[in-house]
């Protein structure tokens, strides 16, 4: 699987590549990759920016590396959830609060994903969506298909088409969680106090996503 | 309501008005906000950069009026499809079928409304969000309540919540038409040739839909 960093990087100790990272995301998920200045990353991870090109090639390659990071720790999270037990809904439900629980700690990593998805980010994204999306799609359906076949979904169900509307709620549920726009959004859709009672948006949410399936 | 756009360009010919915001599109769609230089955009419209600074105040003003103007355009199909006859599900369905041809005839428009929503620029949104999101709120709320007490959608839904599903499913599908990084996404999870079938497409999610509301 491809990496954006460099061997150097691998040899430093955890916390000191932690140091960068946390730092890295912060100023992409301010600034935005544009506006992002590999100077302002340096500083605010006490390194200078010669050693920052010796761990990334590119301000690219650092970008791309944060969003990897991001994305390895979702995706463990997701795992977990379909290894579990539980039906489609409950392991879907379970989705849903990982996803409050994730946002909720790491929004300037999903701040950076939405960045990412931008268009002028389309040449940087390519290779990089294709293994996330492509990991989520297949998640999304094996959970879908193996559940028809049990008689819990129903069994017209385009498994996916219905893999492409369930994975679009989680990711926009996400920003919902961590960024600012999507945060205003659901509080116009939902009431300014959607945020007080998350019980409730995970039952109206999952009232929708269960009737869609049955 | 406000505008961002000074006096003096409201005076300009409809077609050199046009022509401005067509090259500030352009720009703003493929760089990003952040990415995008004022002179590039003065260039590409034939104009000085001072014209460009007596027209707007900024080019915070400028990118959002190119917003406005394209949440206009939108706004406009919107309110048209409502007004027209039908039950709630041919109202989404044209709906789809009128987010389809609005992202295929102006993909950039749309890839400036996902720009707006990063995080980076979420001190500039708040405003215009407030003022976009709302409609789209009432939009699908009344759509719903209007068909619930015609016995079409089930008694228990949420309003708010399903109302802010519908809206969701509509926005990732128009990012999907317009957007790189989601045309990929879509082409993942519904296979390579997706975008050769609208049918299908809409087909799915219409059953995703009607379930989901019934």
């Amino acid at each position: 699987m491809a990496t954006y960093h460099t061997p150097t990087f691998e040899r430093l100790s955890a916390a000191k590549r932690s140091r960068i990272l946390k730092a890295a995301t912060g100023e992409f998920a301010s600034k935005g990759f544009q506006g992002t200045n590999v100077n302002t990353i340096a500083a605010a991870a006490g390194i200078s920016v010669g050693a920052v090109y010796k761990y990334f090639a590119s301000k690219e390659d650092l970008f791309l590396t944060v969003v990897d990071m991001g994305y390895s720790a979702l995706d463990k999270i997701l795992w977990e959830i379909i290894a579990d037990e539980g039906d489609i809904f409950q392991k879907i439900e379970r989705l849903l609060r990982a996803a409050i629980a994730y946002s909720r700690e790491n929004p300037e990593i999903v701040q950076v994903y939405l960045n990412m998805t931008t268009q002028g980010l389309a040449y940087l994204s390519r290779d990089l969506s294709g293994k996330i999306e492509t990991i989520a799609a297949q998640y999304y359906q094996s959970l879908v298909a193996a559940f028809r076949s049990k008689g819990l979904v129903a069994s017209d169900v385009d498994e996916r088409i219905a893999a492409f509307c369930l994975d679009s709620l989680l990711l926009i549920f996400q920003f919902s969680y961590a960024c600012t726009y999507y945060q205003e959004r659901l509080k116009i859709f939902v009431g300014p106090q959607a945020f007080d009672d998350d019980e409730r948006l995970i039952r109206g949410l999952m009232q929708f996503i269960r009737r869609a399936l049955s």
